[in-house]
């Protein structure tokens, strides 16, 4: 599968469990290192639409040499994820319990002794997980440096406050089963905090 | 795709996510400006299985010379959008989440600071958008004339209480993309409103 | 289609909307009026697997002489229903708001000034609308008693306490699209109902 | 039909329910008593995506001689339920409302006076079902101790505080049926115990 297949298969996905409403979310996979270099989706289409070459390459600041397509808006950001964190694929979608969760917690989501956070890479007894939670931001810089100084390498996940969240992984499979998994562990804390 | 497939498909959609039950709901396209006509879907059949054909012209009144089918009832309401919006398509469902919305805030439903809210065609900060809210009624003409006097140019879209929602735009794929985040702006709004 | 196609039909679209689970749930159709004879889904099995043939004839009693289909054993209510009523299709099932509903309005649960109410073969504007509660029971005898009571034409459903939900029509069609629409005005209910 | 192939193809079937959300929950069928084996789903893939030799053969305490493949970690406890129970089919998932109502009545979670009930192989009227809840643990020994201190004949499920569920039947078909009707008791516990 090439990256335009497999991303244009996950937004599918996504789209279908009404993570990617409208035309929003992005999705990438790391094509190199170094330097570093991005397949993103494109911005404007239908996720649940995408043809294997809506994706476009970027650099680490999401800029493309690209004639015709335009990367997502968010491109820089994934850049500045897949930099800092190491991870060869990053995902961003607009479920709702994440953002729900970040508004009721807006320094941090703690989640701890959950069995789910084994899928989100972590122990599912005494640890403690913080989920940081960011000020929404159109300028990538002001979110990137705000992710930044809250990243933590056990955390995979960035909660953005009233838009979105962002997880990685190794690549897009490791991703999609922290998404998966961190959105469970949300939606729980939403629920049982709701009683 | 003529416009009556078009139509059977974005109707297809919807129902599977449940924002067309029963008979409910109904869409058009613009098919002529001057003087206005309208494809629209036709009344009392499943959303769920429209076939191409299951479409009738009406004029901006909601009116046609169709000898067969049966036009929407709610087509006048359509005209009536699309001559003062200049929308070219115009969706109206029977989603859970606006409904509720309206009945919470019946003078008005407020989002601001949402990222979501560009996928509504607005600003993701400091800009605030009032969805109208609107008494329900069978006449038309009321109806339109309740739309028309809280008619925004930037507010593309209607809430009816206790009945539902409409959405408009330049083609049924904006139409779509608007109606799906408003659907969860609302669902966010509600749900954050509750605790 | 034969009436064995068209509830195995009808039972896969119920089952992946969760209104069937495990084998519950069950659906008829009237194939004779004089005597009556109803053409039932057989118990005990999965309800989005049904074939063709897994229906049985049965009385107005639920009685039937087929030496191996076993009827569901609430064929007899369905039965009675079809007699009471005059309707040709009855459909049971368990989708959870209806029984919500019924536990948080054991003395029926009242809708009005709502649009879908017309989805149900009602007014949309000052029409008092209320969906009969009755406690469950093993006994269809005690079950049609307590239906027949509270049985008013212009009201095609009837609430079974901590249960389910029976709704009727002419045919599988008008069947569905009542309990569609009012599935739905059942969850606005008992959302408009918590804030 | 191979173990293997109904083992992939059950879940399929939750995971698309949101189930087996990332590669979590895992499910067994016992294919030979004396000495007690069982084909469990192999650990650590996405369970949407099941290939039908992605099982694996394990014994009463859940040991391999598998060269190649690793079976899920929680095997034992599926061996310990298969041992104490007599079940033919052991299933795991991470339902979500199963989890919330092991948090909300972390003595146990007590069912009585409803229909669903028959599908969990119990009465609809003046039966006291107590599903057992037993706290999170990673040792097999520990949870399966856990398990067979609350175990009673005639309560085929346990709820595992802030992690899941297990359901047992004879078979794939029957645990698959018991565990719809659990999780739609559960959440309508959950839901009308809100208000």
């Amino acid at each position: 599968m090439t990256p335009g297949e497999a991303l244009a298969a996950e937004c599918a996905r996504y789209t279908a469990m009404g993570w990617m409403r409208g035309t929003s979310g992005n999705l990438s996979v790391v094509v190199d290192r170094d330097p570093l270099r991005l397949a993103v989706t494109v911005s404007g289409k239908d996720k649940g639409e995408l043809a294997p070459d809506d994706v476009v390459l970027v650099d680490a600041e999401g800029n493309t040499d690209d004639p015709v397509r335009v990367p997502s808006a968010e491109a820089a950001l994934h850049g500045r994820i897949a930099a800092v964190s190491g991870a060869g694929a990053v995902v961003h979608v607009h479920a709702l319990a994440p953002v729900v969760a970040a508004e009721h917690w807006p320094g941090g989501v703690e989640l701890r002794d959950l069995e789910m956070l084994k899928g989100f890479g972590r122990y599912a007894h005494d640890d403690v997980v913080v989920v940081p939670v960011v000020p929404n931001n159109q300028d990538m810089k002001v979110l990137g440096d705000a992710f930044e100084e809250g990243f933590r390498p056990d955390v995979p996940a960035l909660l953005v406050a009233r838009h979105g969240v962002y997880v990685w992984g190794d690549d897009l499979y490791q991703a999609r089963h922290r998404l998966e998994c961190l959105e469970w562990l949300l939606r729980f804390k939403v629920e049982t905090s709701r009683r």
